[in-house]
């Protein structure tokens, strides 16, 4: 017995051959392969667990008002339990050596067949994981299962709003509603399941995007547009899900030193956002609608209560009708003269002022309106392969036709439409939308491309359109453009993204809280300019806005890139930045604080254009020494030098704050904390007064803007002059909102107390 | 081209082989094969949609108090995509021949490997397939795709609660908790799966059981205990999934002219149930508890109020102790003397006066009583593999042991604790639970099977052990023994099913409408005899029993085997029997309809017996030619004469309920009905007077009890003497429910007319 082990000790030995290409190394014996990327183990491959399996299902994708339920039926999976390395060519015999350029791994069944040619190859500093020919059948799902340390943080996924460290869950690749309360055991979720289908889940977003990034310092970006699941529930890999035509997968990587060099490195690939135009640290963009008269008429009674006003934001620009979700906008781009009389003039009296005007667009276009009869005429439309006509989509009570951004013609003419937006003198708009309603069963693009693939390709599309009629018109520089919905390159295409529709709430899945997670995500994702808007969006039953809510998402969008405020889906029914006088008096303050920040606004976007570092960061990103801060999702670093840990539940009036081992000073009374390491290297936890109006933010001491932020001091003295006495104050001022909450508590108590 | 179709045409024609063996016939040809039972199509493989896969999974069986999470990751699944059909013996040359005995055919994949060898069987009237050996690998999941016409309705699946034509959905085969709403749409099941994970779903249920009935007259047997998947999601195919030892799986079939027939043909399989004894045909078995006095006193307050009692159902008679979910039995099976004083007196007494007692026990044994004490020592509990010792299973809020029914000592011992309870005078007992609590992951058993195996049919063991206590004590005809769970053979041991913890309520998956599929679902699985407890069981926030649920619930069950009333989980914050004297004089009047049927009763119950003609059955048993009555499933015929819809809904005063062609006559006022089919043999529907007391019941006019039921129409003369007036009625008597009650209708009322 002891000879043959040692026999076969010998034997394995024997074997062992370690080969590279570029970035990647190859080390084989007879049984496992095992595959580097620059020293770090990322693929590991043994008979018994094999990385690879090819299979065949057919999935379906059922569109309920941008809410997809999407399934798979499995027919066959087979385990790629074998392999061979070759060089560079396919069906050469199997010579392993060394090569500058390419290599082609073959993993196979034990019969020989299927298999899968797999090429890795490195161009620039980039090296890529693609797949070359697979055999023995028409397959359609492939299974990848990257290497994983037990230990390893993962990051990115695009816009994620419940978790920033991502293991332990999966994530489907599909752009979507994110959903209503998203989060399956409240009881928001589960009237929106019941009423709409519309509940959400932890994973359901607007902009999901294959990039992630490792505390092992790489970053991965799978280049492919149909549907795919990454599972990161397992402790030893992160298996990547294809499905349909998985021949067009092409994974990307590139490793680093550090976070710094892994973001720039990452944004370099993927594209950077130019800065910001600088008329937006001018005060807050005001979103306000109901024609000329009223608009003007709320702004300048913000204005006269001391808020600072950088632009008005009228989404219903081209018109309005009414359906049961609210007011909507009459979908149809072209200014509404009867509902916005003079508007070109006081546009440009406005600009004087120093006060842009924003509207709103998108990429559908309502039927029957006279822009549809032009394009649906001209065949602008993605068509329907049923009835080869305009494939129209369902927005709940009125259907649209979409523009087929594949159509050169169709991509001109749209572009034309963004850039006479510019001309008549808008300064930006949400370009909202992307690909979430688009049908994935029945659509036919002018390019022919198949629509599961093309779905979440729409949103990269829409966000090129858009950055290329700003830039031809040369207005990049001055435009505010904003977007909800992204995939794979919308980092390199999108300008400023913005969270999408929050409940008017203090939920941790879709309320205030979720924006925090959702901007560090981005920001790992490559997207590093992001914003949300001030007191959510969505309110339905018993969903309504406070002032409370209004004020404390105001108070931490002041420590973000852009301030920008909306009415929600119901405006009447919800507390607004002009309900009271004293809730204007109190977000003057807010905007005033944000203008005061303009010199480091402007530092923390050079930083995010020229280098990828994202606005809002994790704590590790700067404090990478300190254990405790991979899974903090709830503070970030605005830049490099303040801490932020915003207030996001109801009724608080102190909150706790983790400080990284520096010297901070708290920015409302110049109190210095001197954070020394513990012998882990962690810092400490901090409870700060924090009344409404005094987030809780440190800066660095050593900042280049302590003089700067030294000026925030003097605005401690704001208390809220009635918080005691709320409960009236509601009451005389809002009645609905009152009786909805006192609903809800007594609902909450009586069923939650038996 | 035409030459060479035309070639293809003689090649494929000179390929068709037809070949039988018992009922099977094989039709095979160059790329497909077709098995045929007894002229049905059964079984259709081509090479393109293969009948047969193969693959490995991991499973994991995760046990929240009996409320299964089941799930599995898949490795590999392989199409075998080609076959050759084997006489006989595996490994001889292919021969296609006639036998009389058995064939085998083998299903390979392209490659050869993996295959599975199918024998087919025939033995007495049983045609089988089983698995005869896999080669290839260690494969641990089995799908088998049975050909079906879209047409073609199924039956069956053991007790199903939400649906009784069961196509368009899949189904578990694991004994388990049947949960709480079952309906993950209503609010009930979100609030139960929010506090603890025990809101189920359609197809939960404490008696799965792999045996199906369809309209093409065949049933399908799967004889497994491992966790299986009906899959009957699909138009052209029945799909079975089988998990874990697949080798063991074995498939029953056998056909019929009639449903009759089909249904004699499967109790001869499975076994039949005897008739209950005669003395549940003297009243009601009235749950009662709470000691000896309170019983008797309880009981004489109903005689002398005009109820009609049986049996006096005590199930704490080993006494009580408090948990959170209200007063629990001590799970320790014998007599509670101070809660019980003079019992087994009282016992001697009543039973001269023509009332019997029953008790209630289970197969676990709480933890640390003595007669754990004693069987611990022993070693009569299943073992934890991980402990070596007694594997606990938790109840909540106590533990226990589960007695080891593969140990001949044990199944033994605890045969004698039955038969002591029949000995100290009890005439029946609910025998309750079965697998539903027991790990499928950590549990040893004395006969060292797979857990995974013996959860399943654990169900059938703890029937069986009912059923030869009574035999053995030769009482078996008069004794009342009912259990709710069961699984594959358990048709064969249980004598009576009762359809365990309903929700208080009038909901479609979980209150009374539930328990009407229940029955019928049961029939057709072969399991004749079934009922439920009068007014439902759990309670819990807002679902509370109401007085109308009680009579309603009553008045159906007196067209059912047996009438039996339960107090539920909080008897007093619950409507009962007796909780006014004018319940007690409507329940009065029920009890006495219900023995007025006795001679029926038996009738029905000897045709249960003696041909396996479920008692509860649906309308397509006697009417198969009206195309209407296959998707009936709130409606049944008792027996062959009485055609019952019971009222599910509250508030109603008139029902509707559909007739098959035949003569009817109305119960309650002798009105005839002579429908006659229209051109397609459809019956037709009438709306009836449905007051509380008055269930729409018809009765064939050609019966043989027509002078019998003739007697129930001057019982019509009963009304609610103050249905009009509940609301204050329900105040008076019992204010907590009067409060939970408007509180749901505010709930409602506000959040859905938002």
């Amino acid at each position: 017995m002891q000879i043959i082990s040692v026999s076969l000790a010998i034997f394995a030995i024997t074997w062992n051959v370690e080969t590279t290409c570029g970035l990647f190394t190859f080390k084989k014996n007879i049984h496992s392969l095992e595959i580097f990327l620059d020293n770090r183990l990322i693929l590991k491959h043994t008979s018994a667990q094999p990385a690879v399996h090819l299979g065949v299902g057919t999935a379906s994708y059922k569109n309920n008002h941008g809410n997809f339920d999407i399934s798979s039926t499995l027919s066959d999976r087979v385990s790629l339990n074998s392999f061979t390395v070759l060089e560079n060519e396919i069906n050469s015999t199997e010579v392993v050596s060394a090569s500058n350029e390419s290599f082609i791994v073959n993993f196979f069944h034990d019969l020989g067949t299927p298999s899968i040619y797999l090429k890795f190859s490195n161009e620039g500093l980039i090296s890529t994981i693609s797949v070359n020919k697979i055999t023995g059948g028409k397959y359609n799902r492939l299974w990848l299962k990257f290497w994983a340390d037990p230990k390893e943080t993962i990051y990115g996924g695009g816009e994620q709003f419940n978790y920033f460290s991502l293991r332990g869950r999966s994530y489907p690749m599909w752009a979507r509603e994110q959903g209503v309360g998203r989060n399956k055991s409240t009881i928001v979720t589960y009237f929106a399941d019941l009423i709409a289908g519309a509940g959400g889940d932890y994973h359901t977003t607007y902009w999901p995007q294959p990039t992630f990034v490792s505390d092992r310092m790489y970053f991965m970006h799978l280049d492919f547009s149909f549907f795919s699941l990454v599972n990161l529930t397992n402790e030893n890999c992160h298996e990547l899900e294809l499905w349909e035509d998985i021949a067009q997968a092409k994974f990307h990587f590139n490793t680093a030193v550090t976070w710094k060099q892994l973001l720039e490195r990452l944004t370099d690939f993927l594209g950077r956002q130019p800065t910001p135009p600088e008329w937006l640290y001018n005060g807050a963009v005001i979103g306000v609608q109901g024609g000329t008269d009223e608009v003007l008429q709320k702004v300048e009674e913000l204005q006269s209560g001391g808020v600072k006003v950088s632009g008005i934001w009228i989404q219903d620009w081209s018109g309005k009708f009414v359906t049961s979700f609210g007011k909507r906008v009459y979908w149809n781009w072209q200014w509404d003269p009867t509902m916005y009389p003079r508007l070109d003039v006081e546009i440009k009296r406005m600009r004087k002022l120093g006060i842009r005007f924003l509207s709103y667009i998108n990429p559908h276009v309502i039927k029957d309106s006279p822009m549809y009869q032009d394009a649906d005429a001209q065949g602008f439309f993605i068509k329907s392969k049923e009835t080869g006509k305009t494939q129209l989509v369902d927005f709940g009570e009125f259907d649209c036709g979409t523009v087929d951004l594949t159509n050169p013609d169709a991509y001109k003419w749209y572009k034309n439409v963004l850039k006479g937006m510019l001309e008549f003198g808008f300064s930006g708009w949400m370009a909202d939308f992307g690909g979430e309603y688009i049908p994935a069963e029945d659509a036919v693009y002018f390019n022919g491309r198949s629509p599961k693939g093309m779905h979440n390709s729409y949103s990269e599309l829409w966000a090129k359109l858009n950055k290329e009629a700003v830039t031809e018109a040369e207005k990049i520089n001055d435009t505010f453009i904003f977007m909800r919905s992204g995939f794979g390159r919308s980092p390199g295409y999108t300008l400023v993204n913005w969270a999408g529709d929050q409940n008017v709430d203090f939920s941790y899945a879709d309320g205030l809280a979720s924006v925090i997670p959702a901007a560090l995500s981005m920001g790992m994702s490559g997207m590093g300019f992001t914003h949300s808007d001030v007191g959510g969006y969505f309110s339905d039953l018993c969903v309504v806005r406070t002032e409370e809510l209004v004020l404390r998402w105001g108070e931490m969008n002041v420590f973000t890139p852009i301030l920008r405020t909306h009415e929600g889906n119901r405006p009447n029914r919800n507390w607004q930045v002009y309900t009271t006088e004293k809730t204007i008096r109190s977000f003057a303050r807010l905007t005033q604080l944000y203008t005061l920040l303009t010199p480091y606004h402007k530092f923390v976007a050079k930083e995010v254009a020229n280098h990828g570092y994202p606005a809002q960061r994790p704590l590790f990103f700067h404090y990478p020494d300190d254990p405790s801060v991979y899974d903090i999702k709830f503070q970030y670093l605005y830049g490099s030098d303040l801490l932020v840990a915003p207030v996001f539940l109801e009724a608080q009036r102190t909150w706790q704050i983790y400080l990284p081992p520096d010297r901070w000073v708290y920015l409302w009374n110049g109190t210095e904390i001197n954070v020394v390491p513990d012998e882990e290297g962690r810092g400490i936890t901090v409870a700060v007064n924090a009344e409404i109006g005094n987030p809780p933010v440190f800066y660095r001491k050593s900042s280049d803007f302590s003089q700067l932020f030294q000026r925030f001091a003097p605005y401690v003295v704001y208390r809220p002059d009635d918080s005691s006495n709320l409960t009236w104050h509601l009451l005389l001022n809002n009645p609905t909102i009152f009786i909805f909450l006192i609903f809800r508590k007594v609902f909450w108590y009586v069923f939650l107390s038996v």
